[in-house]
C-alpha cells in the first residue's frame, strides 16, 4: 500500500451544529482559517456527533415512552428506560445487558455500548439523546459530493466515533462511514519479501485512520470535530463498498 | 489531551535483524538516513517483528514435538500440528478452533489468531516461527533506556503488532508492549463542554497510535518496521503500567 508518511491536523473554528445546517461550508471555512489548501489526495475525518447534528439525530428523552421491554432492561443495566428504549430501536440484537453495561448489535452492524447514542456534549445535556447517522455511508458521499460541487475536488470522507472493544481496555477511533477511499484493504495474494503469500490478507484502512484521527479530535472540552489526513496513497483513494465493509457478518462473529 | 497534529514518518534502511542484534543503534543508523533528530517528545513504534527477532524469539518447526492435544485441534483446524503445540505454549485458553481458525487468549493476554505466531517475513519461510517477545513491555522500556543512554534523550516506545478484532473485519495496529507513554488514559471526571462528566473514560492511546503506524510500516514487500510519531502531548509521555493496561481482565470480558 506504501505509505511513506501520515500526518493529522486539527481543524479549528466550527461552530455548534444545528440541524439542517449544511457541513460542507463550516469545513471549508475551518479549512482557510486553519491555513490548510484542500487538495484531491486528502482525507477528511468527521466526527459522527456533528454529522449527527446536521441530519436531525437528537432526541428529545420526554418524547419517548419505553417499552415493557426496555423498562425490563433499562432495571437489568440501571439505565433510563427512555435511552434504553431508544438504544432498542437502534439496534437488531441485546449482545449483553447487566449493570451499568448495555451493549447491542446496532442495526449498521456495529457491535457498541448504547447503541452508540450519545448524551454528551450535546446542548441541553441528559434530556437529549444522540443518535448515529441513519446511513453513515452515504452521509459521507454526500459531504464529498458536497465539497466536490463547491471547490472541484473531492477528498476522502471518512465519519468517526469512539467504540469500545471486546478483549481491550479503553476507547479506539473506528469508522463508521466512508467514500472515495477503500476502507478495507484485500491484499489476497500479495507476498512478502522472501515471496510467501501473506497471512494478513485484508487491512482494515479506514479505522487505523479513524483511531489516529480520534486522538487529534479530542473526547471533551477541546473537541475539534473535524481532521485533515495527508500521505493517503492515491491508490487507496478510490470508490469502495465504504465503511459497511468494516463489519463483520454476524455469522463470521467469532461468538456465535 | 490536547493533541493538534499528529504524523507518523517511516524510517528507511532497517537491515535484517539477527538474534542478539541490538535495536537501538540499528534505529538510530535509520533516523540519521531520514535526516530525523530525535527528541524527548517523539515516539517511536517498532514493529514486533524485529523485537522478536532481536530477542531470538525464532523457533524451528523441525524441532517441535507436537502434543496429542496439539495433533488434535490441528486436525479441527488444519493447520501443522508443530504450529498449534507452539500456539498451545504461548497460550492460556482456546477461544476458537473451527478450520482455518485458531484463536486463543495468549499468555500476556491478547485474544488473537495463532497466538500471534508469525510464519512470514522470517527467512527461511514455513519453516521457522517467530514468536512474541517475552514481555513486550519489558522490551520497550529496554530500548527506550538503550537510545536514552546513546543519545541522552529518551522518546516514548511503543511495540506494535496487526490483530483481528471481535466483530470487524480487517486487521489493525495494536499496541503490544510500551515505556515512557500512558498507554491506557483515564478521564473520570473530566467534563464537557456544557459541564457533563464524560460518558468515555478511558481512551486506548497506544491503540490509536499503534493503528497509524501500522499502516505506514506496511505488512508486505515494501515493511519499514519502525516508524516516528510527532506530535504526541508531552503530558502523556510519563512512565505508565505499559501496554499490559490496554488488556481487559478475563473477568471484565464480554463474553465471559
Amino acid at each position: 500500500m506504501s505509505f511513506r508518511s501520515l500526518s493529522f491536523h486539527a481543524l479549528p473554528g466550527l461552530p455548534e451544529v444545528l440541524p439542517d445546517m449544511a457541513l460542507g461550508p463550516l469545513i471549508l471555512d475551518a479549512l482557510a482559517a486553519a491555513n490548510l489548501a484542500l487538495t484531491a489526495d486528502d482525507t477528511l475525518l468527521v466526527c459522527q456527533k456533528i454529522v449527527s447534528k446536521s441530519e436531525g439525530r437528537r432526541v428529545e428523552l420526554s418524547g419517548v415512552e419505553p417499552s415493557v421491554r426496555a423498562r425490563e432492561l433499562a432495571t437489568m443495566c440501571l439505565k433510563d428506560a427512555r435511552l434504553v428504549e431508544l438504544v432498542l430501536r437502534e439496534s437488531t440484537r441485546v449482545v449483553r445487558c447487566v449493570p451499568n453495561v448495555l451493549i447491542v448489535r446496532h442495526r449498521l452492524g456495529f457491535v457498541v455500548a448504547n447503541a452508540a447514542i450519545d448524551q454528551s456534549n450535546v446542548p441541553g445535556g441528559g434530556e437529549h439523546a444522540l443518535l448515529l447517522p441513519k446511513d453513515p455511508d452515504a452521509s459521507a458521499r454526500d459531504l464529498r459530493e458536497a465539497l466536490r460541487s463547491a471547490v472541484g475536488l473531492a477528498p476522502a470522507v471518512i465519519i468517526t466515533d469512539s467504540f469500545g472493544r471486546a478483549w481491550r481496555q479503553g476507547v479506539c477511533g473506528t469508522a463508521i462511514g466512508s467514500a472515495g477511499i477503500q476502507a478495507l484493504l484485500d491484499r489476497r495474494g500479495e507476498t512478502d519479501r522472501e515471496g510467501r503469500t501473506l497471512q494478513v490478507t485484508q487491512v482494515a484502512i479506514a479505522d487505523a485512520l479513524a483511531a489516529a484521527a480520534a486522538l487529534v479530535m479530542g473526547e471533551a472540552a477541546e473537541g475539534q470535530p473535524v481532521v485533515l489526513a495527508r500521505g493517503v496513497p492515491p491508490n487507496l483513494l478510490i470508490e469502495s463498498a465504504g465503511a459497511a465493509a468494516l463489519v463483520r457478518p454476524p455469522e463470521q462473529d467469532l461468538f456465535q
